[in-house]
């Protein structure tokens, strides 16, 4: 294990669950050069077993301490819910000077739990990398699905500088663009530009099936609710994870809509064209600058 | 004019309004074996020369009713608030017998307007062919822009089955699946599916902007808003024009987002996971219908 980061040097990349991010890690470090042995771990043997046919893993295992144990890095890619325990066991199988990660979509709850339960000497910093969609399991995995990704790091005062930037480098030689900030902060934003979306789509879609709407839905309907076909059990365990900075966005969701009431009882055309038109002014921007160039710090 | 549709034996259609949906009719109708003349009509002649440019239509003029002149079939796609003025030229224009049709998103108004102004012996009923995107302009225009959308129809009392079986028959040459429903029952049904979520679109990407969250937004944003984007005084139109509707879609909202802020303020992780559960497999269902299998009636 060294502090300067060369993928192409490392020996061994343990991966704790092989699903669409976990396979999507192991095959983008072996597309991006890394020549050592990637291990998965797994509960089920049929996913395991499906994780070896996609080549997103050359070995795996059921317990989590093996794919930790000779590993130069341990990226943990299960869901929030399953990271106590399997922290513990990672936990038995590092030797100090291992570099562990996640991928989990809360941070400030898992990077606690991370620090406290990691043994000293652990080079721990949480990820978030924005990749991915409402498809999961080994089978949607692909090399490139962090290539332009933004990967957010949340680093705590524990956190080696040294440490931060190694993990960022491990990121950007899959294709990312990182950017760090301090958990809460992470947290608190993506609640909502992540988190309320979630629950607005799953919201819109069940006011449309109980209405009968649906039916009449079209491709506009299909992408504002794309993300509430995602993994349910995965997003419940976000949403009670980061549940006090969604109240909050929730709370902002509902005053801006009882604005938008209110103009709507006025026929207040002029001030809703106002309103959509800063909406689309924002997107429009965004696009440009999440699409065509870097990223600018929050 | 012909009371048995047959697309390659018309004469002459006139678009009114040449944009992404005016200029896909053009193309679609070419594509689909139309042989007579198409003829575009527009406010703006740079607009006009791009249409022709496109080939989206063969002539142009800047006067809707010579657009109407001679036409089997007339196809209103101008924004809603210049409904009036244009159906009224429109309606100088037109010959006993000629089909028109609208393909406005909000209905119930439109046909009201259209059956107080346009000539008796005109043959017109009111559709919605669900097709587009956040984009606009005949640069955007496509000749498969209608295959496989539901094109939905409004008849009224007043109008004769013919003739909705023959407006049907075109959106179906072109590819489109159609059904018709009242337009009272459209426009409360369409509230729900597309312009409240235009609308919620709009206030999650206003929230993000200003809690300078978006610059952190991911894939799952970026769908989610999409229709953001869309043109805000085409938009500023459609919600004004059925702003009754959209109310009650907005209370409903509202009412929904308040169950979930109960659930997550009791962490009740259980009855989250169903709803997140039941969100997914309404959409998962929508999509296999909308997608693999005819469209059944409201």
């Amino acid at each position: 294990v060294r502090n300067s980061f060369d993928l192409k040097e490392l020996r061994q990349i343990g991966i704790v669950g092989v699903g669409l991010l976990g396979g999507s890690v192991g095959m983008a470090a072996r597309a991006s050069g890394f020549r050592g042995k990637l291990i998965g771990a797994g509960r089920r043997a049929s996913s395991l077993a499906r994780a070896l046919e996609a080549d997103a893993v050359d070995e795996v295992t059921t317990d989590p301490a093996e794919a930790a144990t000779g590993s130069d890095l341990v990226v943990i890619c299960t869901p929030i819910s399953q990271f106590e325990p399997i922290l513990r066991r990672v936990a038995e199988g590092l030797t100090p000077g291992t570099y562990v990660t996640d991928v989990a979509s809360a941070k400030a709850s898992v990077v606690r739990l991370a620090e406290r339960i990691l043994p000293p000497g652990t080079r721990f910093v949480g990820s978030h990398p924005m990749a991915g969609s409402e498809q999961t399991g080994v089978e949607f995995a692909r090399a490139d699905l962090f290539q332009r990704a933004l990967c957010l790091l949340t680093p705590t005062r524990n956190t080696k500088p040294a440490t931060l930037q190694w993990v960022q480098a491990f990121w950007e030689s899959l294709g990312g663009r990182t950017l760090a900030l301090p958990a809460r902060r992470h947290d608190q934003l993506l609640a909502g530009v992540s988190h309320l979306p979630h629950l607005v789509a799953t919201a819109l879609v069940n006011l449309a099936s109980r209405s009968r709407g649906i039916r009449l839905a079209g491709p506009g309907f299909a992408d504002a609710t794309r993300i509430a076909s995602g993994d349910p059990g995965m997003w419940a365990d976000i949403v009670s994870t980061n549940r006090q900075a969604i109240l909050r966005s929730v709370d902002q969701l509902m005053a801006e809509l009882a604005r938008l009431r209110q103009r709507l009882e006025k026929d207040d055309t002029r001030r809703l064209h106002q309103w959509l038109d800063a909406g689309k002014q924002a997107r429009d921007e965004w696009v440009r600058e999440r699409y065509n160039k870097k990223v600018l710090p929050p």
